[in-house]
């Protein structure tokens, strides 16, 4: 069938949220670990974290500034520094009750009941049931003006991980490290390799 | 354990792309569709596509001008329509070969196998195997300045895919639909759902 932009613009707000989430894809699922500088921490989980470039090494996640996570990109202008935590099926429930909306003195640590971890200095919190573990520092921002969201990307400072996940190639297995997969709003799943190919190049 | 940046730079340079692009877990699987004004056609697989907003709706990818997929990009500025249409696990490793580069007069259509298809007139080309196929107009770019990459974002138009994956609340069970999902540079994998959790709120 046939569903056209005012089809779309017709449909009830939430329906329309869960039917235009659910058609990027398979996305990944990480929880943004960051502290302001009353010492006050955040937890907010992010499905639009992306890979952006290899050298120098870079993430970026979409942000929506008047939303929920607000606190997250407030805590990266303030201070500079955070953490991406891979969310595993062990802690996929706890992770999604950050997404609530909770007041800026509460830690979402404590609401869903994850842990803080702090390695080498780093001013961030790790989230310490989390299997990879990234610091970055802020670099860049773009605002997309069309929907006022906000682009931001950072630098890849140190990586916590598990040896045993890192592949002869420099690839991981991160599903032996158990990371989910999110669908729509708020499906998560498991996955099963089907194969690995051979390079064909960096896409 | 630890992995800083400094051993990050000392990576050789395919190890380090295959560790960088498993660090932002599992990712979606699409193939753009775009046509130049010659008519020729261009089909290349995208693993950073994200949602960007669903009021109005949009999507948003990354684009390397220098590298592969450049003629994804060029062919969206000259002629402003693209599709993204999902990777299912039929047709995954006929995808992947689109990531291969070919000469800008050479179809990555007739290279890969896989099969034009036209919808309503639109402009660019559809792959006739996806099972969620979108209708996409240019509204937006934005220059990565530390790289040099463009984050470009369209706004769907149209979406064809088969009643059967609606859900009761607008979310599409792709799971059915058989997409899939990468990890890293050239891994596939099948999802398997754990559980749909209630709304918390969009992230």
């Amino acid at each position: 069938m046939n569903i056209t932009k005012e089809q779309i613009q017709d449909f009830p707000k939430y329906y329309r949220a869960n039917f235009i989430n659910s058609l990027s894809g398979f996305k990944s699922s990480s929880l943004i670990g960051t502290k302001n500088k009353r010492g006050i921490t955040n937890l907010a989980l992010f499905s639009s974290v992306i890979h952006v470039g290899a050298n120098p090494p870079l993430m970026g996640f979409l942000v929506r500034p008047a939303s929920v996570p607000r606190h997250t990109y407030s805590n990266i202008k303030e201070t500079e520094y955070f953490t991406i935590n891979h969310v595993n099926y062990n802690i996929f429930d706890k992770a999604h009750i950050t997404s609530a909306r909770f007041h800026e003195n509460e830690s979402e640590f404590v609401k869903s009941n994850l842990t803080e971890e702090y390695q080498n200095n780093f001013y961030a919190p790790f989230v310490k049931e989390s299997k990879i573990k990234i610091a970055l520092k802020f670099v860049e921002e773009k605002l997309i003006e069309i929907n006022q969201t906000i682009f931001v990307i950072g630098e890849i400072l140190e990586i916590h991980l598990s040896q045993e996940i890192i592949g002869e190639d420099g690839s991981l297995n991160i599903e032996s490290a158990e990371t989910v997969a999110i669908s729509g709003l708020s499906s998560y799943h498991k996955t099963k390799l089907i194969e690995k190919l051979p390079y064909a190049k960096s896409f």
